[in-house]
């Protein structure tokens, strides 16, 4: 299936990529998601981590990796695969929280790719960032369900979404660590207004990184996406896997920007040979190398603990900073290996390296990780 | 003068540089150029390297160095003051090598601003590029002149350009290393077509980075620039000055983006306090103000020892070194700084990450000046 | 057995290694491994990655891993366990090299750790060094057997050792790949001479690092190690998993420097709380945490390569390289956390970062690996 | 007289420092220092930054740099000079604080050499460090003069010292900012204890590191250095230059290891050529130059700003902070470049790095100068 996923990501996905230079909406937006999604069907590739009984392959988390990787290697390939950000993290999510009448409302057209799905959770300062307990969007009891107003920020794919989850306040206040409640609601919900999008250096998410508001917008209680007051827990339950998606997305990417890279230096003459024969660029190769294989280890290492049903909180937090940060390295150094064309459209590293770089802030930014994993540490060492 | 011209960007160049995000032809190319320079000229700030006797302000490279960081600030801002490359370096050079009457008909434009120039010296591979040896373009002569045949990448500005220094091969084979030679030619000559933009990252350099080849371009025996076959020591003599006021307008663009993220991390509350008060945030915060202030100290020495006199090849290509790679972690740690925000347009932190990226390629990869910085000191101390 | 290692390390080795900071001749040399040693046996600790026919206990890589790591938390707690370099690497080579005369005379005496071995590979400029073909140590055919002359420097443990394995070329030049032969001697062969110990920064190595001299020392032909002129192709045998061995003794001491630095860092008050609860703080022990978990996966996959058979030439190189350097910022981020007692020997951090520094160049400096690692990528990406 | 000192290092320190692998007690101690700097006054040499009036050379921040700088390509040149810590900073608060009749007491036999000093302010914890409000030790005013009682740690050439300056706390509580007092008194004062040295990885300082306890030690009023609860203001006086000094001493040693790696790079045949060739050291040797020339541009910087009269507290925590880490990068490539000579004491690069890592630490802490800058740099842009 990787060979499959990697035979269809050349030839169905990166010409689309490359001849937009990665740039999702200029492409055709929901539009080639659709077409692509088709094609992967039809060669039964989508969804490959989608429960079987809602129409995924349910693949586990370790039997992803390497498919999720081939998929990465094309900024459009997670979006074909519909393995992409937040969707693949929302899939999981309900697959594990939502009732049998959710899953058939809301997963059901998920994994098939009819449906796509935005997870609503952070807010513009001061409110729900990377400290979610800041969360000030509100959801107040009324008849017959609740009502939701607040704002929100840095909202995936929420232009088109289909389906919202929302995380909202339902009792506490800003600054305290629980009352969150999570609420599902279609994405024509009266109330519901994307604003506009972000203009961000990525350009690869379809439906974007958009503000959104919320306005008195309803849901009744059927659509309360498990226990009131839970939010916060359930996100835990999404967010292990979904940095580790993450993880596998964006190495496929930061290795082809290395192969891109090695074959330049290995064409490339200067200073009467090949660049690929200069230790300094012999250098930056093998920098890669390590780079690449280490976020693999760690990230092998994470999903066989989630896999025997672990948190695996510390794993995972260690592979994504971990992770993130190499991965950046791994395309600049792909970039500076490639000298004046690394930084033009004619390779595709400059794309690449510009979509890696929000990774270290997006999930967690890896200060924030470093801050848990310390105080994790001296808790277990002292 | 700084602080006439940091009021004077500001005022007229920031709010249009930070609409546009950067994109210089998106907020009017040339256009753009001309009214600002307009006003740059109304208030005594334009061509301030210039030679007076051509109308500039005669600043040295001491001097001008706070005047081009200040006008760095924004991307705009070197085009307003007519400081940007690659004409202030053609001004340079002119002013060291051109003829009276070269210096008439081509200088005196440029200076003026009604001109703009281009300077066309790498090509594709195999030719001149981190190895300037590797020169192709080949200059024959014939009656009354040259006839130049060749092809050029990455010619900044190229696009719109009034007036063009080629450089071109008029004796030895590519791989020797002399045997160049260096012309001027209006960019309306017959047979120099600009064949297209390079789309690289950044994107505030008007007339872009371009593809430009010439098919029998004729330059007559008064536009050959300084002597036959002497083109790479000219090359040298634009070098050293060219690379610091590199440095000088690039500093100004990271100090922005650090106050930038200062600021915001004064502002934002996360945890519990001010993120400007979380150690990690502060480590970022100290190494940009660390960054900053070596880049400038070396930048200084490197002014100093031209300003007196020397080529400084080995001062120069340490500041440039050092500069390009420690802007770009300014600029990054910037980004981190400010979150999500940091990868948006909300912010003028992450057009400044991209924008200064391709630095550390631009006027040698620090690879190469680290090659000739190794061989230099092996040299020296054995 | 690897809490009963850790156990055992706490309780007998550490108390020794602390009250000598390390350094194990002062501590007793020889006669300390051997009351260490006896005191391991009698808790069933001996050799446990020794030939189970010849005494050891017969761990696989993937088991010893975390035995090797506990151990290594004491610096003397690989001599203790008795799987210290070289001898532990030698182990290996005899049990896959040697014939089953030589196993019993030179093996199991080793294994038992009645005797102590040495491995004579490198020689002084320009002999055998990070590029084994230079090697320059010459073994003649005479009657019987070989007569050997030449100069080996760095020879770990030759001062006391019993049994040396010599590597010599028997045919070819200096600079050619090929032509080495494996030579087994005992220590007090006639024109064996341990002319100096290396004054290195590490003190923990017993009988230090030499230069030794072979001066017609002759070997009969019994005592030849496998086949003549396979010695480089032996040597490879014993590489990969004496390279990974290492990782896994010096991740148990930076993980001792570690566990230091966070107890200290949660005792001690600075700035009006926890040493501990300042974000520069955090920041150096998550790195801590990260780099740890990095070595600690990368060597998990080596290790299950080299047990399922494979060469795990990549794999071993990656690990050792990135471990190398990941270790030692472990140590120098220990160092820093404790401030002016992390310099002293108060506190076991600045032997531990001082005994790990030439792992960055013992068993091939991490340029070398790098430079391997580069030609394979070209190699397999083009 | 840089060359002079040069000169004289090279002559008369440096073989002995090597001989001793920089261990300056093994190589004499106080009598190795009385014989160098006779033959170092003999040169005109000694003392060369003390005030004329009291013997010394009067040379300002700038002039010093390149002699401290030549000095300081010796381990043991700084004793020999005069120049070293303690005594240099101690030199410079005395003659700015200290009475007439304090100076001709104790500081003229400092500037001479007859005497040693110390200066006794950091504590164990959890007292004054790198948190020198923590400030325990006390002084209670008595019949006549102050009764001082505390312990201090780290307290260099403690062992031998002629002359002491103790902070202690007149008024206010450990954890305050202000209330502390200087004091002078005699090494052989009744109640001042050595009581062991710190066992610290530096052995170069003479005296050692040492832990220091006063019980119930007189100091009469005469001896009060400056006025009463203003130690922590003269405290910032010393600071600054003695900040300054240590880059400088630090720079010859770093200055040194980088040349004999040159030097053993273009002398050490591998692969087929001289390993300065090869790219991989080229890049460390470029990266030495680049971190030497900019040490030495901040160094001048804060330098100049001193010498004007400023008290540089910005330019004086960037330039050490920088230098310090800079310094000890350049050693550790020194000792990577040489292999494993590069570990041993066979070349001068072990010792260097060795003892240079501490700097990073002493002084303050890099972390402490990081959390300084941050809030200066907040509170300026902000």
């Amino acid at each position: 299936m990787v060979a499959r996923t990697e035979e269809f990501v050349r030839r169905e996905v990166l010409p689309l990529d490359d001849e937009h230079d990665g740039d999702v909406e200029a492409a055709g937006g929901d539009a080639l998601r659709t077409r692509l999604q088709a094609a992967a069907a039809a060669e039964g590739l989508l969804t490959p981590h989608g429960p079987v009984e809602y129409g995924g392959l349910g693949l586990s988390m370790t039997e992803r990796a390497p498919v999720f990787e081939a998929a990465g290697r094309s900024l459009f390939g997670p979006a074909a695969l519909n393995i992409n950000a937040p969707d693949e993290g929302n899939h999981h999510l309900l697959a594990h929280v939502a009732t049998e009448a959710q899953r058939e409302r809301y997963l059901r057209p998920l994994v098939s790719g009819r449906h796509r799905s935005a997870f609503a959770m952070t807010e513009p300062s001061p409110g729900a960032g990377a400290d979610p307990g800041a969360l000030a969007t509100r959801a107040e009891p009324v008849d017959g369900g609740w009502r939701i107003n607040g704002r929100k920020a840095f909202i995936t794919g929420a232009d088109g979404a289909d389906t919202f989850i929302i995380m909202a306040r339902t009792s506490g206040e800003p600054g305290e660590s629980g009352g969150a409640t999570m609420f599902l609601t279609p994405g024509d919900v009266e109330g519901l207004v994307v604003e506009r999008h972000l203009r961000t250096m990525d350009r690869s998410m379809i439906g974007g990184h958009c503000v959104v508001t919320f306005t008195d917008v309803f849901v009744p209680e059927d659509d309360v996406l498990g226990a009131v007051d839970e939010g916060f827990r359930y996100a835990q339950v999404r967010l292990g896997p979904a940095r580790m998606t993450h993880v596998m997305r964006w190495t496929g990417a930061a290795q082809r920007a290395h192969e891109t890279a090695v074959r330049y230096a290995a064409d490339r003459q200067a200073f009467g040979g090949r660049l690929a024969d200069l230790g300094m660029a012999q250098q930056l190769i093998a920098d890669n190398e390590i780079d690449l294989a280490a976020t693999r280890a760690l990230l092998r290492e994470a999903c066989a603990e989630l896999d025997a049903g672990g948190r695996a909180s510390k794993a995972t937090s260690i592979a994504k900073t971990f992770a993130a940060e190499a991965l950046c390295r791994v395309a600049d150094r792909s970039v500076q290996l490639c000298g004046g064309l690394g930084v033009a459209a004619d390779l595709p590293v400059a794309k690449i390296a510009r979509e890696l770089r929000p990774f270290r802030i997006y999930d967690g930014p890896s200060e924030v990780h470093r801050w848990s994993l310390a105080r994790r540490a001296v808790r277990e060492l002292t």
